[in-house]
């Protein structure tokens, strides 16, 4: 895959690269952006972990890169932060562009199986096969340390994604993730635009779901603000907690007072994520 | 002053505050961030230090809060950051919307003598009077321990008020400052619109020359990207350099090697920044 870059800027010794790229798996241009510690960009590094960070509703790339600050973390690491878009964009479909949370900015990290969207919205195929093969072969990457997380759609995409890839995400943390996209609005919208309304094609993307029926992580962080305006009617941790200690996967769900969904939240613990992986990765 | 909140986040333990008043100097309603750790809010803090950051052409207050991460070293450092707006806004001022580096978001930080903007574009009283005694009223604050912090048109805001009142704000550092105002396009541009052709009138709001004609400051820290894109152009560095050594100002003027204009420089410096307004206070 031809990766043309597009932006860079010089950030705590290393580089934030942007790139954009034809996508087979999404028949479309995409763009994504890659923290490059410092050494990387001039050869002379050994393979460094990575972790793939997947955003929520509205987001491009780009809101990542300009405010979670996780580049100091990953810097003091050594470590690679790949950052994705979060669907396709431009591709001439009917509604794509008319609400915030069903096509563009809110591709939920599925293969669509419904028209209009079954041509493009592949961002299953997209993050975990394509970008995934792209990342591994074009930057100095450790295969066997590779980290996955993401925030409220992403935080649901990093469930899944983890739950279904472990051989390729060998740590997965989330921030205010949707953990049981079947039961809340914002993923009956998606799941029955893109999957249709037979329900029994939704449980291979819902992290409780995929839980209940087998799959497993070796261990999971969750953080979840507590003054989240989205948590109750969207996110429903305590899903998540259950599903989690029936199945005996070590859930450390964090509560912290006062926070809200922004990347304020965010920031305020995104170096913890990155020590959590680290720590993960060397068990 | 009345200061109505208008948007609050936790962060680090802290929050953002934004607020937004009615100015006395600019004839309308400002806004402006204030970040206030851990303590503050419940009223127990004893009298912190604070910085006043001044921001660049086109910034709100908003993108210094959004993309600086200056909070993680502020609430480490237990001392409160206000972050004003760069220019009045709404004031139906002809051809205050036509151009990024004059009107709206480009207030220079002085007080416009000139038609059409003398009513309003009074940044230098808003900034060293209005506001600053807000705070002073509205917070728990230190006022011996009063640092300012600016970037580009917001580095020669802080370089000049600093100067001009050294007995309000007793550290001053900058991030790529336009240093020779008089000398450079957006300078020339702006202090012709605002204070006329005479360009008598001009030494009063150019670092080079407030010093040249007597101004000292005791120390000053100067950050600079060497692949800043304005370097040559519009921020001239060595100028402030040599008449600070002449003037005896002991000045660190660090240049950094592959950084760039951006807030991705400003935010891999800022704590530095920050630790040097303690070392100095503590002077």
């Amino acid at each position: 895959m031809q990766l043309q870059s597009i932006e860079h800027h010089k950030a705590f010794g290393g580089h934030w690269q942007r790139y954009r790229h034809d996508s087979e798996a999404c028949q479309c241009e995409m763009k994504f952006s890659v923290f490059l510690p410092s050494g990387v960009e001039q050869g002379k590094s050994h393979a460094l972990p990575v972790i793939f960070w997947l955003s929520g509703l509205t987001c491009t790339d780009e809101n990542f890169v300009q405010k979670s600050f996780a580049e100091a973390a990953a810097a003091e690491a050594g470590l690679i932060l790949v950052v994705p878009d979060t669907s396709p964009r431009g591709c001439d479909i009917e509604g794509e562009e008319e609400s915030y949370d069903l096509g563009t900015g809110a591709g939920f990290y599925l293969d669509a199986s419904e028209e209009p969207w079954a041509a493009h919205y592949r961002m299953e195929s997209y993050i975990a096969s394509e970008l995934y093969d792209t990342v591994m072969a074009a930057f100095p990457v450790d295969h066997n340390r590779v980290g996955l997380m993401g925030h409220s759609m992403g935080g649901h995409g990093a469930l899944t994604l983890g739950l279904k890839y472990p051989e390729k995400f060998h740590s997965v943390s989330v921030f205010s993730p949707i953990c049981n996209p079947s039961a809340v609005p914002w993923g009956k919208k998606a799941f029955t635009a893109y999957l249709g309304h037979d329900k029994g094609h939704w449980k291979r993307h819902d992290a409780c779901e995929l839980i209940e029926n087998g799959a497993r992580l070796p261990h999971l962080l969750v953080d979840q603000g507590m003054d989240d305006e989205f948590l109750a009617s969207q996110l429903m941790p305590e899903a998540l907690d259950t599903v989690c200690r029936n199945a005996g996967i070590p859930l450390d769900l964090r509560r912290h007072s006062g926070y809200d969904h922004s990347y304020f939240f965010i920031r305020s613990f995104i170096a913890d994520h990155i020590r959590y992986h680290q720590s993960r990765w060397s068990v």
